[in-house]
């Protein structure tokens, strides 16, 4: 499979496909034309095409694409073939909610372990997971072999932690917290940013201007 | 101000030079050159001086950027110098987590009423919020002026909801439900959609790739 020199645009629409493809899939619909998937994705039909000719092109002419197939390739590229194991550093609100949604266990993120610093939370079990102390991750990581360490902690402490976590072998880190780690660790370690407060700003921007060219055209 | 045809990127960025700034500003840094800057944003110089040259350019050759006034500009481009009224839908534990980021406060983002269709949740409050039946949502939003719903509902039941919000006269929809909104709403509601999923999917990516490379490598 020739995956080099795929840009970041492709790879960030890759979930996107595999979503589609999914309520295809649980829709029973076994095969789809580029147009039918780029009416239902309001993507064109043409960068549909492009796209997935990076991972080889799955389609044929006058068939379209099989559904299953397209899917399950498109689910080895992300790595979703396999488990993952992943521990929670934060087990308060979001952190639980995190540990909560079964979904990700479907595709192959397996939340092992739930960790906090608050000795009131200790055995507290989340969806049957207790939760732990930190001073218990150095062993659980390699006893459990944690690839993934999703990170739901204040700031002030999010850097601190995140090295700590790459001294104790984790590969990658799910970075909840109001800061980039990016600058504090290694390049090899994956470190996947998600900036809600930066989400709410682009939605009150996009309301904002909405509303000045509104308050314009009266 | 000339904001027409400001590209997507450039917005989507705007977010993270807002929180920068705001760093900087608590940490008692008066100016910053776009020097200085770059190097802690880990974007080029020219970058940064293309992107603010957008909003007029607040820059001074030899002197800088003042830091309170390029934070206080952004912040009105991105509609925080003004208070937002938000609901959120869905008071399960990602609904309540969100519920008690007093961060977004801060922002302008008001938390006004939390939302459920789960008797048992009638009344337990969260921040002194109290959670409310989902049939009183037409009345409240139009009495407390609401603006925004974010959505923490299971994919089945948020189609409907979004479309019933924007009956009762919602403006933008901050969307946490694994489904796209965009297809089944008036095309001038706002949605921003924040797709856990596909973030988690992207790490995967990430780390498939990398130990893909580093087994080759080998």
């Amino acid at each position: 499979m020739s995956e080099k020199g795929i840009s970041k645009a492709v790879i960030k629409r890759l979930p996107r496909y595999y979503r589609y493809l999914g309520e295809l899939l649980e829709a029973g619909v076994e095969r789809i034309s580029s147009g039918e998937l780029s009416e239902r994705m309001k993507v064109t039909a043409s960068q549909i095409r492009q796209d997935l000719n990076n991972f080889g092109g799955f389609g044929q002419q006058g068939y379209g694409y099989n559904v299953r197939y397209l899917h399950d390739e498109i689910g080895k590229i992300l790595g979703l073939n396999r488990i993952h194991n992943m521990v929670i550093i934060g087990a308060g609100n979001l952190g639980q909610a995190l540990a909560n949604y079964a979904s990700f266990e479907r595709s192959g993120f397996r939340t092992v372990g739930l960790f906090d610093v608050n000795p009131v939370l200790q055995g507290v079990t989340v969806r049957g997971i207790p939760i732990r102390m930190v001073d218990e991750l150095p062993e659980f990581i390699k006893e459990n072999k944690v690839e993934i360490a999703t990170l739901t902690l204040p700031k002030s402490r999010a850097k601190e932690m995140a090295q700590l976590l790459v001294e104790y072998g984790i590969r990658a880190i799910w970075n909840f917290a109001h800061t980039d780690l990016n600058l504090v660790l290694p390049r090899d370690v994956i470190v996947e940013n998600v900036h809600l407060s930066e989400s709410l700003m682009r939605l009150s921007y996009n309301l904002t201007s909405y509303e000045e060219k509104h308050k314009t055209n009266k």
